[in-house]
């Protein structure tokens, strides 16, 4: 069965009729992707559009430092576009554009850090822990105590706050929450340095 | 034999001496990412930085549309600091940040475009001339016309320049360089929309 729901989606990836929604629908048995082909290799679409749907109300906030040195984008959502609008909400989202140009975190928070790269982490800190001469029964508390470092490190949620280094970042956010009553969640950003070979951490 | 740029470039990124990273660099036998986990692992350097060998002059901008609806971060490289101050570059690159806002390219150049998504495209052109009922003979053709349009559309470089819709970005690009006397290249640029299900192309 079609839901009407899988056909306005449709419709909006690619301004077809609802008709032909319809029935692409039913001839891909309800597989969205092969859809939009269909309507595409019937020239009743334009090129597919995005699957952005428009979910969520905030802010997407840039900082440059240093005449061009560093650059950010980050996108900043809350529930309402009412508190999109206030400048409590505004004054954070650039206090958060400036952390991630001073502090350069490589993701948003601890469960964004990809499997392998903890486990590659874990080893060298493990090795590095023995070449130091620490007995065994301590080195997994060792690698621990290290591994929560790296979190703080690399994790914007996690990271001392740039103004106020005794709160971490998420407190900053959780004020903020509990001043304006709506949820307020960091969903991407990316960071360039001038000249960097290798693309900017990307979240 | 371990070069002294391979020397220099260990020490950049890991901060350890001189000696130490001439040892680590021939114990992993000149591979460096090796001789960084080696450092790592005896204290001597920090956790690794990115290989980010700041070649290039040139700025990095941004330019934020619709109070935060949608936000776009770019480099673009030039060869000295001289011409990276000058007013003609700057607004070149601010021209360059309000076309990606406004004309969404998800590539820089037509090289770029991954060869599946070219084949991908291709497929769904030939089927959508063939159910046009365009004879056998010139669906070959037609596809190469239809394929151009594509590259017009998510090239940055091939796109009509927004302000002035005559001419492509290339060209705004050339008469700049022609200007100022130094090769100008757009290295990479992100753009972000509000809301937004998936992360934003990316270069």
């Amino acid at each position: 069965m079609i839901s009407s729901e899988q056909v306005k989606e449709l419709r909006e990836r690619t301004g077809a009729g609802i008709m032909d929604c319809k029935k692409a629908l039913a001839e891909a048995d309800g597989d969205m992707e092969k859809a939009v082909v269909i309507l595409r290799e019937r020239g009743l679409a334009k090129a597919a559009k995005k699957a952005g749907r428009e979910a969520k109300e905030g802010i997407i906030d840039s900082y440059i430092h240093g005449g061009g040195r560093i650059g950010v984008l980050l996108e900043v959502n809350c529930e309402t576009d009412f508190v999109a609008r206030n400048d409590e909400f505004k004054s954070l989202v650039k206090d958060l554009a400036m952390q991630i140009a001073a502090a350069n975190p490589k993701y948003i928070k601890r469960e964004d850090v990809p499997a392998e790269i903890i486990e590659n982490e874990k080893q060298i800190l493990r090795t590095q822990a023995i070449n130091e001469g620490k007995p065994e029964h301590v080195v997994d508390k060792i690698v621990e105590g290290r591994l929560e470092k790296f979190f703080e490190e690399n994790c914007l949620l996690e990271q001392p706050f740039i103004k106020d280094p005794d709160r971490k970042v998420s407190q900053i956010i959780m004020e903020k929450i509990a001043l304006l009553g709506e949820n307020i969640t960091v969903s991407r950003f990316v960071r360039f340095e001038k000249g960097e070979m290798d693309t900017a951490s990307k979240v």
